[in-house]
């Protein structure tokens, strides 16, 4: 019996739709049917990505090798509950999800989740996503390797309590640092300057941080325990409240881990 | 009166010195003397950077057009005192320290502070590195500004107050994202996954960031308000309580920029 995947229907017309998708097509797969949420997002949809039958849930299913739901973690549930399609591989993409959740909902489940922050247009190179994938059975966890490969050079074998590790260290990675440069943009309009003039500065902290081990390159008053300027900093802040306590509990973390760091030595 | 500087003096050389001495060399400028802190970081910047006088302070100053204090910010007073030479220009290279240091140790005081993560050693395009200009008198900030454009692309006339918030932006928009990578990697290293799995999430998040208006292409748990998540998330980190903190003060921190977004429209 051959048990690679050939025909790909996705549940789902967001960020994580839309680029899988882009990819799956780009590779030469058959994408048989996307399923969108609203006539609305199903017009979007096929405006951006030409090619797949649109249509909108409620619909019976286009007969599929793997049924891909690409929906919000809470709508995971009732989404597969909608395909009752037993003994066909159905699978999620969320990061914090564990697997488990479509027990009942098929005798063959599993994971596809690529490690990513994903936009709706916004184009990147899919073939650089990490992809984890996981299975119930291990046949299935191959025919997932074997399809994740076709449109990722970076496929693993994560179990469900270490996607969610990899989830929230994302979190961390990704969107606290988009933070950070949203809150550092925000000072710099208050006082009248350019956030543009912190791209270089932005860019090059990201070069530093992946040619070096992690968290051997810190730099700042914070590492220094230049006390002096930390204070005066939180004087700077002082009209927003928020500011002021993340300022203080980063500083405190990184002085910390200077500490932790030069323990070890 | 030519008031052009061509004949370029530093004190220091850590990471500002070894950036500047690099950046003055590559541009064809006289870097008449430098001065080391010690012997062995004399020896060391010699290797480095081969060309320049090499000498251990206190040391008898060459003839200078500009003195550059690339020094620490608490050292700044103490080198502007011990260069004893008035009527020349002095500058230091500080983002938080006001020019007004250095009143009384020359008539001539400016300041030329680089916006950058500069780590010895760690070569980058200085041209990219906006350079921050500030001087007393007008014509030394013209020629400060003429020996700027001569090592970078993006010179700028900034006084010591907005220099302040700059520096200050740039602790959120380098030291602090450094630290993000920083607890990521950690939080990958104690589950057993590699931390490089992150590279590609890193580098998108900033390609998104700079090409989009700033806040307006955040993701993640806390963007969304999927307060599921952000729980279980929290139920993850216990173990390390300043974690905790981070994570909630951060989530708490999106969740309000988000409002504010909304109300905006």
């Amino acid at each position: 019996m051959r048990n690679d995947i050939q025909r790909i229907a996705i549940i789902g017309t967001g960020n994580v739709g839309y680029h899988l998708s882009k990819a799956f097509l780009r590779a030469g797969l058959e994408v048989v049917q996307v399923v969108a949420h609203s006539e609305r997002s199903a017009e979007r949809f096929s405006r951006d990505v030409p090619g797949p039958v649109i249509t909108v849930a409620p619909s019976l299913l286009a007969d599929a090798d793997v049924y891909i739901l690409a929906v919000n973690d809470d709508r995971i549930d009732e989404a597969a509950e909608a395909l009752n399609i037993n003994g066909r591989l159905v699978v999620h993409t969320s990061g914090s999800v564990p697997m488990e959740v479509l027990q009942g909902k098929s005798s063959r489940i599993g994971v596809l989740y690529p490690l990513q922050t994903l936009l709706y247009g916004h184009d990147i190179d899919f073939h650089e996503v990490p992809v984890c994938v996981e299975a119930a059975r291990s046949a299935d966890a191959r025919a997932l390797e074997c399809l994740a490969v076709r449109i990722s050079g970076n496929v693993l074998r994560v179990n469900s309590e270490k996607r969610r590790m990899l989830h929230l260290a994302a979190v961390f990675a990704s969107n606290f640092t988009y933070h950070m440069y949203t809150i550092a943009a925000d000072i710099l309009k208050r006082s009248g300057l350019d956030p543009d003039l912190l791209h270089p500065l932005i860019t090059e902290t990201v070069r530093k941080s992946l040619k070096h081990e992690p968290g051997t390159a810190q730099t700042g008053p914070a590492s220094r325990q230049d006390l002096k300027i930390i204070e005066h900093h939180l004087t700077l802040l002082e009209d927003d409240k928020l500011f002021v306590e993340i300022y203080r509990l980063l500083t405190d973390s990184i002085i910390r881990h200077s500490k932790d760091k030069s323990d070890e030595l």
